[in-house]
């Protein structure tokens, strides 16, 4: 089944690419690998997610669903570069930083909101190697940001 | 025009690279990438900026400047593999860890400093993926921290 | 020398590779680069070292070894699937996140731990790029996280 039927199956629309503005882009291509800028939890233009996840902060659901949209993004800027979803081949990396609370241990269960969708919409080709990290601060006060490398055909 | 000539324009001389003396190297060719080792914002052997960004810390403008500084060690460390900063066709990467104070949203902006700089040296070229984040120390306490992959001839 | 006889020479032995059970697995394939994920510092299922470096948590010799731990495991990693560690025939980058107590800027020698294995394993060919920042928190509380490419034949 393609990536793009897949997607379509789980009810999920590809966002719209916003123009670049600045002096980087959402994506870029080198060879046959498409490598995009950090995704953040941004739906309809709005963070989803803002503020530490743990303690006090967002729930590990609520920062994998934050996840979840952040590779969605992340598939969008990636698809966009390739020529569309289905000329990407393989997943091969995605970065996962987490905006964590003090004694906060559960970033892979945050990161897993990504990569289990990667899996669901790439199938066995999109099983990656992935390093989660919690971090101090990111952009916006967001929640997550991720990056994402695929390869294409 | 070329970089190099961009570079004479905008006044800017490529620092020596320092021989490496450990067990990592400033920067390492795979294929036509070259791919470099975080890069501090080093001028002539002494930091330009210490400390957090943010707060009571470095202004965004001050560490935009200290991105900038890193990433002119960047280039001078990928140029140093690539055989002269002319056989570097097209940026690919930049990821940005900026030493942030608490509070401090504004990982972007600081990035902007290294990212505009690469785009005023290789124009179109110069646009690459980017992901910014905020951690929270870094070496010898350094206000910012880059690294840098590009693509040669 | 080989690597292999390296290893042995150094009387390391390779932990076996778990089988992945998630949507990510322990190293990918792509081209002729092997990417891991995350390693943390485990040996024999537990972690080596836990909490914060500097302050009143692990001492830098303490975590250079954490490093060292986790290196094997990702050289496990990358040798699992270039098809064995001989046919690793460099190493490119070196990622290196140090879970950092305030005021600890010594993340350069925590890496080291990592870095100079490589060399006494691969010799010159293990060479390589390196990034090592402080982070807020990682995963299962390990004090240390890193990633590695290699290029394979």
């Amino acid at each position: 089944m393609k990536a793009s039927e897949n997607l379509a199956k789980l009810g999920i629309e590809l966002p719209a690419v916003a123009t670049p503005v600045g002096s980087y882009v959402p994506a870029i291509r080198t060879g046959n690998l498409v490598i995009t800028s950090g995704q953040l939890p941004l739906k309809n233009g709005e963070l989803t997610f803002q503020g530490k996840v743990g303690g006090t902060g967002a729930t590990i659901e609520q920062a994998a669903g934050a996840a979840e949209v952040s590779v969605i993004n992340a598939i969008a800027a990636a698809a966009a570069v390739a020529g569309g979803i289905d000329r990407i081949v393989r997943v091969v990396r995605l970065g996962v930083f987490v905006n964590s609370a003090a004694g906060f241990f559960d970033q892979a269960k945050v990161a897993n909101g990504a990569s289990d969708l990667l899996v669901k919409v790439f199938g066995d080709a999109g099983k990656h190697a992935r390093a989660a990290v919690g971090v101090a601060e990111l952009p916006l006060n967001a929640a997550v940001e991720l990056e994402l490398t695929v390869e294409i055909s």
